[in-house]
Parts: C-alpha cells; structure tokens; sequence
C-alpha cells in the first residue's frame, strides 16, 4: 500500500451456483462469458477504488457449485465497512458471500488450505431428474451401491491419484494425496434432503488436495463400478497405472459438483 | 375421434421449474415466451400426429413451480405407448412428467379436482438466499412466527377469500373457498429440508380450490403480519371487506410459490 499502513487481507466464504459460469478462474480478456473470481474482482474493484485481486482456494470447472469455496483479498487499509453487505449488494443472486472475515496477511486461501471437502450428487433414474434438481445432479442408471463402496473404501487413504488426473495440468511435485474419506448419503443432494422417494444419493470426497478434476474422475470409474462397468478387484491396478488415458470410465459431469467447504 | 374407437384419456402428473416459463397458460401467438402448456402440447401433437390441447388443474402464474400439476389431454387409440418415456424425451429438461396413467373419459383436470396443496416458501435473511434457493424463495427480513400462525388460524376454514382474489379474473360465481389447513414448517423449501442454519420455512396451503393469486395474496398478509405492518386482530375484518384494494398487503412474488399436488 501506498501509505504505509498493511492493507486489510479479507477472507471471504462464498455459495455459488456454477451453472452459468465459465467456472472460477479469470478467462483471457477475448472471452466473453464470466467467472466468479471475475464477478468478484469486479465488486472488489469498486469497493476499493482500484483493481483488486481474488485469491480462491482453487479453481471450480465451469458448471461446478460451491456452497464453501473460500478465496483472499487485499483492500486499501481505508476501506473497512460491512464487506459482506457490499460484496451481496453488488455481486449476481446466483453468487453470495456467505462470511467476510479479516486475516492475518499470512493467510492464503490456496496455500494454507488443509483440506477440502467435495459432494457429488447422483440421480439414479435417468429421464427423471426434479426439475428442481436439474443442473445440481449426473443423472445415471440404477447402480450396484455394495460395489461403489467396496471401491470407495479401496480409494481411500494416502495414494498417487495421477490416474484420476485429467491433461492439461500446470501441477508441479507429487501426485500423492490423502482421501481421507469417501463417503455415500443417500436422500440427500449436497447439503439438501430430498424426498425419500427420490432415488438420489450424494458422495462425499474429503481430503488434503485435489489434482485437476480429480473428483470427477473419481466419480466416474465410482459410477462405471456400480453400472459393472469395471470390476472392484481392478480398482487398485487402475489406480496404480498412474495413467488417465487407461481408466476406462469418463469424467462425471461438472454439475453434480459442489465444493462444500475448504479447511485451514 | 374420427375412426369411431374412443380416444386415450391421459392424466399427465408433472413436475416444472417455472423460471423459464410465462406460466402455465398458452399466450396469444403474438408472444414469443414459453408456457408449460404450450411445451406439452407441442410434444402431444408430434406424438397423436395433429394439434392436442392440453388441460391443466388450473394455471400457474409465470414464475410458479410443481411438484405436481396435473393435466389431461386425448390421444388417438393407435398411440398406445409408454407415454412419459415418449414425453420426457421430447421436453424441456425443466418440466418432467412424474407419472401418465390412462383414465376414465369423464376424468377433467380441472372440474374433477376436489382439492389442491400449495408450498410457499420463504427466506428470512434478505441479501443472504443461498444460490440453490435462489428463484425458489420470497426474501424476506425476520418474522414474528408466532403472530403468523395466529394469523393462519384465523384464515383456516370456509370463508368468502374475495379479498385475497387479484383483478382481472374470470371466475362466475361465488368466492367461497375452503381452506383445510394453514401449516408451517420451518427447514423446508418445498419438498427439501435444508440444513437447520438456514433461516427458511414453507407454508402449506391445502384447500378445495383456490381464486387467482390468492395463495400470493394470503402469504403477503401472513408477512405483513409477521413484520409487525397488519395487526392480527383486523384479519377477520381485512377478510370480511372483500376487497383486494383494502388489503395493505402486497402480493407475494411468484418464484416462492410451487403447486405441490391435485386432489380428486
């Protein structure tokens, strides 16, 4: 800052709903369609009366939601107000900051992030999906669930996920990441309760860090496990192949997506 | 039908998302914006082969959701097939057909309804609604749910509702409706339960017929009575004068309000 007093760092909790985004990350200027952090730069902008850069804990795919994405900002020492209350005013519905909190400038929203937990919500009949879940779910065939856990309990744990990594990465060092859990709630899509005759379920992926599309790559082979796609027994060697190209599921659909919450 | 064999009578249950949508009702051709009826019967007509009209229970204002709208329409007899297959196929991912079941031909959409249940929900944290409610909800600052629900009571029953009947109706005859129950339930936007930090609550309409935007008109006295603007003694008497004009009140929006089922 210019005047010598440390600019206020603002941590910032934020819901959105992707379906309308370009997903997280700032495009090149020549692209039209917006991102959050470009919703968000732009707020920041003229709340401090310059430009302003948004920190996010990572980047969302264009089409994935967040009901916890958590991201950093500098603002001139001046500009100390109800930041929740102005960022809400300015930004889109389909975005909310749902807490502002001034941290410590030590805190970065991607670099002191020690966990993050993801939902993926599935909707087992096909033609079918609620409207009111349309764009929120990956809408399947009716799936072996015993398999899809047997295969969860298989993923989870301290491994080298480079085999659920899709191309086009700028990852520097290991692969290795810890899935400390990957758990199933049936009825439920991300934090909503469904009606018990909806054939609904979420998986819940909570670990130290995610390589690029990581949980939807996960999703997928979960999915073509429970359609008996690909045997239980092969989970292991697929993983440990360390190749994308040889994992015979696709990648999940981004808008059964939602990045529930970020931990530091 | 013009081969002397009785059409196939179809009771449509449907689910749609009215966002889209300038309601229920087919619009004058002039106008360029879709209608739930007109998306259905665009699909009936591939299907029979010619123009299908569509009935609906009633209409649905431009922005209302279902959960369960019904409609009937008559199909030529050699279109036997799997009916909401053919039209999930063919519709707007945002309208779904729940359930199509061949009925009686003196089955009516409308005149055989002997009852209807409406959801209205509402968000008590106006610039906060979480992007997955957002369209779904009435925002609104905090209540007085006690002084609501003593409100409610005093509406239950057999009254004449012309005071909460908006102009522009064609009704012919009386406007003496009665309302069974008058029911909150905080956590829920329709059909979903929220999780309990969520400041929400749905309120269920359940009567044997309702005048045009009455569920609206009595959800905005409800939130006038909640905040404290209409005292909940002058409700009997706000429901005696009989006119819309004298209501303080305003006309809850339509993007709260979803029909959740039609009774016969």
């Amino acid at each position: 800052m210019s005047d010598g007093k440390a600019a206020i760092r603002l941590k910032l909790t934020l819901a959105y709903n992707g379906g309308r985004y370009a997903g997280w990350q700032l495009q090149s200027p020549d692209l039209t369609q917006s991102t959050v952090q470009g919703e968000l730069e732009a707020v920041a902008a003229r709340i401090a009366g310059r430009p302003v850069r948004v920190h996010g804990s990572g980047r969302t795919d264009s089409g994935v939601h967040a009901e916890g994405q958590v991201a950093h900002l500098d603002l001139p020492p001046d500009r100390d107000l109800d930041w929740q209350r102005a960022f809400n005013a300015q930004l889109p519905r389909d975005i909310r900051v749902l807490a502002a909190e001034r941290v410590d400038s030590a805190f970065h929203a991607r670099s002191s992030a020690t966990g993050k937990l993801y939902a993926y919500t599935l909707y087992m009949r096909r033609s079918l999906v609620p409207p009111r879940l349309h764009g929120f779910v990956w809408a399947v065939p009716p799936l072996d669930r015993a398999a899809m856990l047997e295969a969860a309990r298989l993923l989870q744990g301290r491994h080298d996920f480079a085999a659920f990594e899709n191309a086009g990465t700028d990852r520097e060092g290991s692969a290795v990441r810890t899935l400390f859990s990957l758990t199933e709630e049936p009825g439920r899509a991300a934090s909503l309760l469904c009606p018990p005759e909806w054939p609904v379920s979420t998986w819940f992926f909570n670990g130290d860090g995610f390589l690029k599309q990581m949980v939807r790559n996960l999703m997928g082979l979960l999915v073509w496990v429970g359609r008996g796609r690909i045997a239980v027994e092969t989970v292991p060697d697929l993983m440990k192949a360390g190749r994308r190209e040889l994992l015979p599921s696709p990648t999940a659909p981004a808008e059964g997506l939602t990045l529930m919450r970020v931990e530091y």
